[in-house]
């Protein structure tokens, strides 16, 4: 899977994990809801400190964004 | 510590590690030179695609390259 396929993959996993809509992710990331959906889609190649941003609200670790969960 | 710089601490580890100069590190992710001496310096803000052409070269996992290690 390509890497950024595999992020939108787990914000989406964390996203749904917390209850939140990507319209609240955005809020609380400081982002676009459009920008969620491309991330979620694996059509944005976001910057390590976008990863932060969302990993930040979502209440992960940067680097869990970018595991493959099996 | 930024994002970043916690990139930047990791990719040098791993990139002595395995023993690599800057430029053959360069050669072997398909990037410039002094890009990766930016990385390093964290001064970059890199894109998941090349945080996993670095890790590729490198020999670890994407993840493992934004982890804060103690």
């Amino acid at each position: 899977m390509d890497i950024n396929a595999v992020v939108g993959k787990n914000v989406k996993h964390h996203r749904e994990a917390k209850g939140f809509s990507q319209e609240q992710l955005a809020f609380e990331a400081d982002l676009h809801r459009t920008y969620i959906s491309g991330v979620e889609r694996g059509v944005r190649n976001p910057t390590v400190l976008i990863i932060a941003k969302l990993a930040d609200a979502l209440g992960v670790k940067p680097s869990k964004l970018l595991e493959l969960e099996e």
